[in-house]
């Protein structure tokens, strides 16, 4: 009776960059289900008496776990607790939301979203710069780099990616960006056209490497991933800001 | 000696999703520069003795004001002060904040910027849907509906915007949402494609409707924008959730 998910977004790790109400449902959860993305010290706002366990999905690697993600939510719902289902970044973006929601939809149970702070835009703000322009960036778009293969996916929307007025930023793309650059190259897009390389952004091993698609698609050849790491390109406002 | 300028994403206008980072800049704050968007229950987090000032941009008028508030940014900072320059959503969004990162820039003046939730993730978490979808909206964009006179902007890349394999959340996009869908469907997009208006995400007169871009289309012709609103549009998971 009364058990309740809330979705939490847990923000891009940095402790501080949680909402209050992330909080507040860390502070009540009797269950919390984390990825290994979104764990560390944001599971320090869990009280003492919460469950927590880990459901350890990892970026880049196709989840065999989903389902069993899905009737871990519906089991602990059932038995009347209120579970905290934790999401690094915003719960929406690329964080394999629907499934989950379909899950408890389908059981039943009462639910909510707890937005947050996209890593995207935890990686913006590390850098100083803006993601949207007035005159040259008016459009922001995020996409994913690699699908459930681990590859480039196969429907990429060219005309999208390689806008100069665009700024994009690539989640989980350090293994596909030299291919992900050779096509916007191709398409039009300047090889000297700014890029960031943003990993482990919101931790204490957070770095920022400055570049181009050019020369970052250099440096990322035949690359592991070893943080996970956003790369932002396009308009990006280096010029003239600290 | 000593002045700072914290650029503080406010997130939607919830004051519980404002970020813990947020709530102790306001709280630490000498000086809070806000708009009125960014304005209401946010601002308690500010200390008793902090200067509140109303820079009074809204949604959709073109600010005669920005030299202003540049003014007023390095004039409080190099007092010594620890400004808190308030910013709706994330402030790297649509937020004008490069204009005032120069400011402080060319003004030697240290700075930070503390990303917040965007209003875009906000709205989609109050309709209950993620914003991508891992087989049918790996992108996710946010767009300006309307350019510095009020219109719709001139260079719109109809390919990215008019692709159904995305989700596009459109800002200030309310009196210019009828030509834009025109052009969308102009451009192949379903005239049944999902849509929903998200007015005042965040404050206690939030409103969602669901609707088709051609719905909205004919609802919003002519329409004034009362309250601020975000559109969004694309293969929006209403489909089997609640």
């Amino acid at each position: 009776m009364g058990g309740f998910v809330s979705f939490v977004s847990s923000g891009p790790g940095d402790p501080e960059l949680i909402t209050l109400k992330a909080v507040d449902r860390l502070a009540r959860a009797d269950v919390v289900l984390f990825d290994d993305l979104a764990s560390g010290p944001v599971l320090g706002h869990a009280g003492r008496a919460a469950e927590l366990i880990g459901v350890g999905k990892r970026a880049g690697r196709p989840s065999a776990k989903q389902d069993h993600v899905n009737a871990l939510l519906v089991e602990h719902a059932r038995a009347g607790r209120r579970v905290v289902r934790l999401k690094s970044g915003d719960a929406g973006i690329f964080g394999r939301l629907e499934e989950e929601l379909h899950a408890v939809t389908e059981a039943g149970i009462a639910h909510e979203i707890v937005p947050g702070v996209p890593s995207a835009c935890a990686a913006a703000a590390a850098a100083g710069i803006p993601l949207t322009r007035r005159m040259t960036a008016r459009r922001v778009q995020f996409i994913t780099g690699a699908d459930v293969t681990g590859g480039l996916p196969g429907d990429v929307n060219w005309a999208a990616l390689a806008d100069p007025a665009a700024t994009t930023v690539v989640f989980m793309g350090q293994r596909t960006f030299t291919r992900l650059a050779e096509g916007l190259i191709a398409h039009g897009l300047s090889p000297d056209t700014p890029a960031l390389l943003a990993e482990a952004v919101g931790h204490p091993e957070q770095a920022l490497i400055r570049a181009t698609i050019a020369g970052l698609a250099r440096r990322l050849d035949g690359a592991k991933a070893e943080h996970p790491a956003l790369i932002l390109y396009g308009a990006l406002a280096f010029d003239g800001l600290a």
